[in-house]
């Protein structure tokens, strides 16, 4: 495997019209592969189908025989409360779970700083000059719009190997009191696959911050999505920052979102008791309860979370041949050219590729131009501009196994062609 | 019958004696009943059980095949957005169908205005020194708490027997450009069972407001929730503000929570395709979407507007011997007594009182105390405060029969009590 930046022109220019055949060859297929949303596939939605039979005209009832059809329980029903605070590692008083999203839970979160603060005695967001918000990237970009919509600059800060770049973290929370917060996604991140090692979640738990009010935004996506058989582990956040005696600084956010149905799951988040009594306060204005009988069907399927992790084996047999075809066909496009970096995720839904330094956007038009639709350029940063044009997100939960073969075999196609085109440029 | 106002200090001493006497009988038997929430009964909740077994494992597509199991479909599934817009009387592109909970949906709405606005252009409600809102009374307590919560100024209007009095809103929208909305449940108000007339609707449609952002909260929580065979008509509010030049005035919110089930219903809003547009681009930073398995399930149930029709008439059905029941005690108690009129509502979940003045709260205190839980005393107006301590919602719904005529005739007896009390002292 040559590395594209030592040849010559005239074997880079041959290697070129073998690729632009290929290429062209795919195109003249006219398929249309979508690999840009990280989306469960049918299969997946399968495993959880009886759960759509746990719920019927007979059965309605939690184990303290309240109505869930009726009003009321404002935080969850109490055996799916115990349920999830297991999963997330709190305590049942340290949770609320809510309705089918946490995306949702998290807005909401944003939406309740912004007019009213954070905490008692703390400034309703939307009546600063400026609040900031940094934004570990490549990072997850629904997280980002939430910010961009309320007018929340956003700082990047570096991913590493085990989490954000803590020097730089910490060195800008001392320096700045409108820096307001942090987004993580701490295990699996979307889209790098990087799980936050002890140490990240230790300092980010004890770093002092300028702003009293900062918060800590920890996105549990994928907190039991793993793809091998020995997860990687994850430091509980909260306990940290108790330990640290910052009790008030993370809100943790989940959902069964990919674990039972994307669409109607059931969402949840914790934090601190005195957190979650204020949330619950604030809930108590926007909703008599959430959907309970979802929330019954959920305690029901799973019981315990052994039989969560049960079944998320189930999903780590459909998902695993098809980050394996991923990483096949970019090993077998890329190894040793020297053209790009990718991730080999241990769990989540993503694979993170970099390119050389300005080549994403143009594989990422070359590729919707033969029909396969990748997530689109710059995405994974800050208001959609990937500043050094390199990272492309690869989603390859929701198409068939074949369609990802030939997906990511265009893909290293296009990787290759925007590279030599660089090289023979520059 | 008498009239107690016009009875000697001996009489009334006598008839108090014996009210008395009746009333420490009934506390002896140490009952607890609890009328104070529009909440459905279980056999109410039990006529739509049949829900609950429509999707199933083999059961989740639309009829255009989209699997409601995954991610997707910001404003709701195309046959729950037909059947709910020819509910609320729109277009399908002037709805949206989303979660378990209207009270969601409003208080979302304010959220959304506070931090960004009604409408492009229009100012963030935070970053005005005052909002304040026209809450026509008695009226919604969950309404006003928004209010209250979010630090918007509350102007009480009076309620006459067709809407509020126009003459006042009109008056005050006119004049203070910091008045942004007022809230409406136009269709057997809660708790006054009013219904607006078409005046009111086309006054609050044409009226001249000096906020440009002036926004009618139209929750029409009862659009079929009738008692009566005739049902009372509503005018379309939104056709009125389309005919008067505005047609961006008014949200309109509805849901089946009184229809299928109070907690896993579906909710929906409902405007101009303008007012719809904006929201929909603003709900897509909050979430992916809404549980769209629980709207398949209410478009499969109910298939037409038709069939939600003959729904409410079993609904109807279950709660007429209750308003009967009601309406049957306060006749016996209270009739020709001059100390108390009541309404007898075509519809909605309430009955409302109005006591002598200065007597309501002496009445929920004492029917507290004899076991009787009535809707706490101001519920009914902005702060909770009842400015003529008058007023007393009754929510006949879900207790049994027999315990509401057993209430309501305590009730009766207090109503008494405290009228004597205060004829006595006055």
């Amino acid at each position: 495997m040559p590395d594209y930046n030592h040849l010559s022109t005239q074997q880079l220019r041959q290697i070129k019209d073998d690729l632009l055949d290929r290429y062209r060859k795919f195109k003249s297929r006219g398929t249309t592969l979508d690999i840009t949303r990280g989306k469960p596939c049918s299969e997946q939605l399968d495993l959880s189908s009886d759960m759509l039979d746990i719920i019927n005209s007979r059965s309605y009832l939690t184990q303290e025989a309240v109505d869930c059809r009726n009003y009321g329980g404002l935080d969850g029903i109490p055996e799916v409360k115990q349920l999830f605070a297991q999963y997330l590692e709190v305590a049942p008083e340290e949770i609320i779970v809510g309705g089918n999203s946490s995306l949702n839970m998290m807005h909401d979160t944003f939406m309740r700083a912004m007019v009213k603060g954070v905490s008692e005695g703390c400034p309703a967001w939307a009546k600063l000059p400026k609040v900031k918000f940094l934004c570990p990237s490549p990072g997850y970009d629904r997280h980002f719009f939430i910010c961009d919509y309320l007018d929340i600059d956003m700082i990047t800060v570096e991913m590493n190997d085990t989490g954000p770049d803590m020097d730089q973290v910490e060195k800008l929370v001392a320096g700045d009191d409108s820096i307001k917060g942090i987004w993580c996604v701490p295990r699996y991140s979307n889209p790098t696959g990087v799980v936050y090692s002890d140490e990240v979640v230790d300092r980010l738990a004890s770093m002092k911050t300028k702003a009293g009010d900062f918060r800590i935004f920890w996105d549990n996506a994928y907190a039991v999505h793993h793809l091998d058989d020995k997860p990687a582990r994850l430091k509980n956040i909260l306990t940290s920052c108790k330990q640290a005696g910052n009790p008030e600084r993370v809100f943790i956010f989940g959902s069964t979102s990919k674990i039972t149905f994307a669409g109607s799951g059931v969402a949840m988040m914790a934090g601190s008791t005195k957190n979650m009594a204020m949330t619950k306060k604030q809930l108590a204005f926007q909703t008599i309860g959430p959907d309970k009988l979802n929330q019954l069907r959920h305690a029901k399927f799973f019981k315990t979370v052994a039989g969560i992790e049960d079944h998320m084996n189930k999903h780590a047999a459909i998902l695993k041949p098809k980050f394996e075809a991923v990483q096949d066909a970019l090993d077998k496009e890329l190894t040793g050219k020297k053209i790009a970096d990718w991730s080999r995720p241990g769990g989540g839904y993503f694979v993170s590729i970099d390119t050389m330094d300005g080549c994403a956007a143009a594989v990422i038009q070359m590729a919707a131009d033969a029909g396969v639709k990748l997530t689109p350029a710059g995405s994974t940063f800050p208001y959609m501009k990937d500043p050094l044009d390199r990272n492309i997100r690869i989603a390859p939960s929701f198409p068939p196994l074949e369609d990802i073969s030939a997906a990511m075999e265009l893909v290293g196609i296009c990787i290759q062609l925007a590279s030599i085109e660089k090289i023979l440029t520059t």
